[in-house]
């Protein structure tokens, strides 16, 4: 394929058809020269044909050809510059480069050759990590949910905090750091906690993590083994999920109501000995755990010595009501492990999280965390313990909960219509995404589909299902479109819901 | 243990004993002083009682409390200042602490209660990682292996280059980033190991992961199940084997001569799914291994469906002789795995390293890379790529290997006399740690007990075997005592070695 001319290799692609039947043919162009960054046959720098050239080779317009440039440039995959014509950007926007440059090739399960290796190579536990995930094919849309609008962080005030750690590391800073993470850190995120989620802690409890992967990792490793039945929420959040499973646990799927998770006598003839929950905002249906369910579930985990995972992931962004305490600050006999992230409030790519482990695990844990993970990155935990002392992580936290809640405001307006037709709203005072549920009859991934022509990519929830029983809705992100394009987005995402529910 | 006041907590501390018997008072003073640092006992900015007052409550000479907190002060644990008193340093030498501050809690496995979690509360693999290790429980000593030396490092250049990148971040840097890590980055690794390691390879190969322990963690998860069989070299990379220990591996030992891993008969009735080998420097014994070992080794692997994991950890460090080329290089038929990391050459806290897979496996490890570990810190990826594309690396390589080498030489020369008293010096033209074999009736943990007593940690050979045979011997890092310290230290060394094998 090497051999091929940009403008071969774009034809084939394009006459492939690996593109969802309706979408444009601008678009399968975009598409289709994104794929040829992406897959390398197009490097950065190299210089794309004339828009006219690639009109008559392709045989589309050169409208079509335009329009498909247009975006590439709006993007950051190409410059144009007088006299050099379009080149592929030396820097490329590298959260949109698709993930599986060649789609065709990644999903079939080959055969095993005769040397008993199959020919994938992968182990059945790699097969897992390595199938279908819940991660956009194509680039962050408007509404895709785990995304985030960083227009708001204060990166001159991040700059000069790392700066101040920068222009006299002590050798300390350049070396993998404190087991369990920068003290100072932990002090200023045990303060939080302490304060913001009721968390009751000292600071030897707190873990500093490279984030919720991580996290659930460790945990899942130090305090489970192989074959060990693990209960999490039905529909779980997808990440924990393929960790679990990657340590050879056994998921037992527990069904969530409006309390949140909803143990039943099933699900207590079947003890954990870990359980995953979110109880502040459970992920996907954005519920809160009630107070009386919290309590069913930290009695019947100390009665059976099970672990508690509670991942408070999207505690900072509760828009009304009292903020919840947390499972931790509730539990009398520490079986609750309590772990955050700073990916949504700070950037994710600042890879920082945290653990609050009961005390007796404490100095274990950050053994295996050293055995494991090995620690590092000091220089930039000592600039997140600075922002937060010096309040910069409150005033933040504050600012994008009003810009948050605007967004889900105008977001849940310009979607009311589709209650009409049979879907249904969920009341949501938190988190950064909006469940809407489908009837039990609809097909919510054609539905993701129809929104993903119109370039709105959102999540089917069925998607997050474990085990039969499949709910059905859409997960809507709000926290990427800017404020003033979310009730434009919302009314395109309405109407297709609503086409596709009156058929 | 709260409501103990500093000195009745010293003295508690200094009466339980817990340090080697031929170690002096003022030894003893400071490492409780730092334990009570590490446990909070002593927060940062607290006041010390005054070295005359603690005389007394400890019943010590006020000279040994004087040597004490001299020693503290030049370590940056405490401040002074007139009028104030001896303080608590704000910010800690960090990596200085040690990590078990209260050991003598951490060893013991406590027994099953009744619910069925242990009142441990870890699982087995869990209890396997939360086990001694190979990490210093003290500080960072002259000749501790695996510790560097920071002074050579731009640190100028790096802030320089960072900046750079935060100046105007693009919003793609915040996020997590492209799954196979920032694009130019793995471009500059791509070209330098070409070059440098004959490794064979395009950009698309080439994955960027969080470390060594993550690039093992992720092949060991993407190539093997629980219960698959692992060579590895006899004595073995201790992180590598905490690793797949975890992931449920079942480690084989292969011996080691002088021409590296040397399978036999028994390993080859034995045959892995896996092969972890260290061949440019096998760790620890520094032996590089020969051309027909190499053809063994990948001819076996090829014919079994094995997989071979190059671990090239050293690589950059080879001060004499023509540099071998990679195993992955000599490959044809794509069975190697080659890995690397960046935390010997720039800094243990950079947190990055990197893999080349097969191409086949490139789409789908990128997938497991991106659900296991989720990537990040773009902003760090970029600036280390300009870093390498602008020639500031293969400086720094140079000045390093220069520094190193003389550091070598002169530990060597130091070392020589151990000859004499049967102990063997084997020749090593690379790396950054020696290894001085000891005879086989010799205790290299007691030999290494002696040094430590001496303020010099040595790692005995013995804790790295795997299985029962246990050769004996002492690690001997050279990476982090300064040039011009590096011989007077040697000839403690050598006096200790001379010393226990005349006994």
């Amino acid at each position: 394929m090497e051999s091929l001319t940009i403008s071969e290799w774009l034809l084939t692609e394009l006459k492939q058809g690996r593109f969802p039947p309706r979408m444009p043919s601008h678009r399968r162009v975009y598409e289709a020269i994104r794929r040829a960054i992406a897959t390398q046959h197009l490097t950065p720098g190299a210089r794309l044909p004339s828009t006219r050239s690639l009109a008559e080779e392709l045989s589309l317009s050169r409208n079509t050809l335009l329009a498909a440039f247009e975006q590439l440039h709006e993007e950051g995959y190409v410059v144009s510059r007088i006299g050099s014509g379009t080149r592929v950007a030396a820097t490329l926007p590298e959260s949109f480069v698709p993930m599986r440059a060649s789609g065709a090739t990644t999903d079939a399960e080959p055969p095993m050759n005769t040397s008993g290796r199959n020919t994938s190579g992968l182990s059945k536990r790699g097969a897992i990590v390595a199938g279908p995930s819940d991660q956009p094919s194509y680039e962050v849309q408007p509404f895709t949910p785990g995304e985030d609008d960083f227009s708001a962080f204060p990166t001159q005030i991040w700059r000069r905090l790392l700066n101040r750690q920068w222009r006299d590391p002590q050798p300390a800073f350049l070396d993998y750091g404190h087991a369990g993470g920068h003290l100072p850190l932990r002090h200023a995120i045990a303060n939080y906690l302490r304060m913001s989620r009721t968390v009751n802690l000292t600071v030897e409890q707190v873990l500093i993590t490279s984030g919720t992967q991580q996290s659930i990792d460790l945990c899942a490793r130090m305090l489970t083994d192989y074959g060990d039945r693990v209960w999490v929420e039905n529909p779980c959040y997808w990440g924990a999920r393929r960790v679990l499973e990657v340590n050879g646990l056994s998921l037992h799927p527990v069904p969530v109501d409006d309390e949140g998770m909803a143990p039943g006598n099933t699900d207590f003839r079947n003890p954990p000995r870990l359980i995953y929950t979110t109880p502040s905002h459970q992920y996907p249906k954005g519920v809160a755990m009630s107070y009386g369910r919290r309590r069913l579930l930290l009695d019947y985990a100390a009665s059976r010595g099970a672990w508690i995972l509670e991942d408070d992931y999207d505690s900072e962004f509760r828009f009304e009501g009292r903020p919840l305490s947390s499972l931790q600050g509730m539990d009398q006999s520490g079986c609750v492990l309590y772990m955050g992230t700073f990916s949504k409030v700070m950037y994710p790519g600042i890879k920082l999280g945290y653990i609050v482990v009961p005390p007796e695990l404490a100095e274990r844990f950050k053994r295996g965390l050293y055995e494991l993970q090995r620690p590092g990155q000091v220089v930039i935990q000592a600039a997140l313990a600075d922002f937060i002392e010096e309040g910069h992580f409150s005033t933040h936290i504050r600012r994008l909960r009003q810009i948050y809640k605007e967004r889900r405001y105008l977001l849940q307006k310009a979607l009311a219509p589709v209650t009409n037709v049979g879907a249904r709203l969920p009341p949501a005072g938190s988190g950064l995404h909006l469940v809407v549920e489908l009837p039990a009859a609809c097909d919510d991934v054609r539905v993701a589909e129809l929104a993903a022509e119109q370039g709105l990519r959102v999540y089917p929830l069925s998607h997050y299902s474990v085990g039969e029983k499949r709910e059905k809705g859409l997960i809507i992100g709000y926290a990427y479109a800017s404020t003033d394009r979310i009730t434009t987005y919302g009314r395109i995402l309405a109407d297709v819901i609503q086409a596709a529910l009156s058929n």
